[in-house]
């Protein structure tokens, strides 16, 4: 079960401007669910984009680097489900275009100007025709206030749905931020991906918008990890509509700050919910790492906790096994580690200093941490300012349920 | 239970001449079983050993790395199961260094004679008093025909007895060589630790036999992974006694590279019995990387591989799910990489290639590969002369099990 997370009111995903959603039962894998979703951008729109490093990336992925890449202003999203349209080669290029040009075809636009997204099964040839067939339900439905049936349309194996909006008042007008996002996996068992979909209706400069998707997306989904796996078709798309009516903001504005934080904090909010509905999620664990040398030797730390299956079946276990984590710290691969100056916290305890277990800490302090759904692990590397954090989720029977229930 | 793994016949574990074995069962950690083991070696006798990369290393690899160093022969091993003696900081290492003496002073040698190992809980205090009870049973029971008895005794949670023989002829003498193993993760649950002991009574230079066991290590117990966790006590030591009465084996030596394929292969052998013998392995994976720019890039993409929880599931559930296998390729972190370009194969069946999916595959044939107990997976990369084979096993319910019940 989701730890500590349900799907958010239909009335608290607030409109965004010039951003219209409709969706579709197409049965491309399933029959009597949403699978497709299409997001429309008033003329003017500005986007911004992030995608997997996975050499391996979804045809989906190669389309929207070059559409973004054509400078055609993108006026136009199409998300399935049910196929991930990755491991495809040529013929996946061609099916995800078909659809783009589809999609262009009925909102007469500029292919290019359309950016595709599947998430789904792997390997298997996308079924173009269901999602072009789809299209015109659609765009009947089109409309600003359809947030929650979007958030619904692109889930795949999520339990709940995932969205949030925020509002601030920037030089006098009021913006408007919601998002909505997916995956319970970095890779799902067969249903892949993570995606994220981020609209504000702030007048905001290409390079702001860039600059701020940057930001948000290295705070956010890249600190987050179920199994270490990273998938195929991994997106996260920010856009903004240009129809808030405030100053145009740039990198040099007073407002930037105000609204990347906005910004990134939604994102926090949307990446920490895929967390909480991990694959066999019991419990939601934050792992942070202090007073390192750089930001990166402190991630590699978290990351070597985080995704040490020893750990994540002792959290499960609600165990406090703590030479768990510190081997996991000591592999890590950090240089010249000073292992007797490090000290490991869980919540607000001390368990560990000079190399070993603190002398004031008890077995029960530990225990009864863990038994929170809600867990902190600290580590103090005493040996710089730097700090890093990452959010992930135990490892339970269920994780080796669902990924290893066979694909039907 | 183990995969295609039973224990040795006592009669099939052949003495090596100088090196006699004794045990004890001195109530370590539980009442009843062997936990301590006691080796010695002839006059002359040259060691040489590997030890875990694990910063958070554990005070007997403190000590044996110093004892090691320090150039007076080893004439004594030491190993005790039931306590890990890490993260235990300087008082680790004072009780280690008393269980060293105690046993130097019954066997008159001095203290860096002496190397210690032990395994098991982590982060507790190893109750030195307890081992050195144990000794004079250990010191009485001395043998050279006691290696089975060895190999029970430094087990830990490890289903099965690990250990074998060979013999060749070197220069018209007969050198043998026997080897024991325990270990069924990188890190255990909670008894830690790879062990790895190997004799044989060749007489070789010291440089030789650190040659040797440096071109062992690499092929073998460097080879395998069952949860990608590495412990914090992590052994391998090579002794050669010296006794065969063959001519000095040196590097330029005719015989060097029979001997140390010999050993390599005895090395493989009990390497591969670990993971054989992994937590809840049901499968036994050999996933070799053919044809790669240079190695490290080849051990990347099997380590992803074999590391990869969505993987290691799909091969519990016998499913081929490829899509998985092609993603941690595409994350696997080689620069560059051609991903149209690259083939995959399970067993002999072509799989993948262009991209996606071969048009020759038919997923009846990946599900009858995925039957068997014992699987090749072989990624051809098409870039390249290197290769690099790694062996894990799957992940099972039992995995979590084992590693989500309590430590009592």
């Amino acid at each position: 079960m989701p730890v500590n997370l349900t799907a958010p009111a239909a009335d608290s995903l607030l409109p965004v401007a010039g951003i219209k959603l409709g969706f579709a039962e197409a049965h491309i894998r399933k029959a009597n669910r949403k699978d497709v979703l299409v997001i429309t951008l008033a003329e003017g729109s500005h986007v911004a984009g992030v995608f997997t490093l996975n050499q391996f990336c979804a045809a989906p992925v190669v389309l929207c680097k070059t559409h973004l890449a054509s400078g055609q202003p993108i006026r136009a999203l199409l998300v399935n489900t049910g196929n991930a349209n990755a491991g495809t080669g040529d013929d996946g290029i061609q099916r995800a275009t078909l659809t783009c040009e589809a999609l262009a075809a009925a909102l007469d636009l500029q292919t290019a100007q359309v950016l595709p997204f599947s998430t789904g099964v792997i390997l298997e040839p996308l079924p173009a025709d269901k999602v072009i067939a789809g299209l015109s339900a659609a765009i009947d439905n089109l409309k600003e206030d359809n947030w929650l049936n979007a958030a619904e349309a692109i889930m795949t194996t999520d339990i709940v749905a995932k969205g949030s909006s925020r509002r601030l008042l920037l030089g006098g007008k009021v913006i408007t931020i919601t998002g909505i996002s997916k995956g319970s996996g970095m890779i799902h068992p067969n249903m892949a991906t993570m995606l994220g979909f981020i609209a504000t209706d702030a007048v905001i400069s290409q390079a702001a918008l860039d600059s701020i998707i940057e930001h948000a997306v290295n705070r956010s989904f890249n600190c987050i990890t179920v199994d270490g796996d990273t998938s195929t078709n991994d997106s996260l798309i920010l856009m903004a509509s240009q129809q808030a009516a405030n100053a145009e903001i740039t990198e040099a504005s007073p407002d930037f700050i105000s609204l990347r934080d906005a910004i990134t904090e939604l994102a926090i909010e949307l990446a920490q919910a895929i967390v909480r509905d991990g694959e066999g999620a019991t419990k939601f664990m934050t792992v942070t790492v202090e007073s390192g040398r750089d930001q990166a030797e402190c991630r590699k730390v978290a990351y070597a906790i985080a995704h040490s299956p020893l750990v994540k079946t002792a959290f499960f276990a609600s165990d406090p096994n703590l030479g768990r984590i510190l081997a996991a710290i000591g592999y890590a691969g950090v240089e010249q580690l000073d292992v007797n100056a490090l000290k490991l916290y869980l919540g607000d305890v001390l368990v560990a200093e000079n190399g070993g277990r603190a002398v004031s800490y008890h077995e029960e302090q530990g225990a009864a941490v863990m038994q929170a759904a809600e867990i902190l692990v600290r580590v103090d590397l005493a040996r710089g300012q730097a700090s890093s954090t990452v959010w992930t989720c135990d490892f339970s029977y269920d994780y080796v349920k669902i990924n290893a229930d066979y694909r039907s």
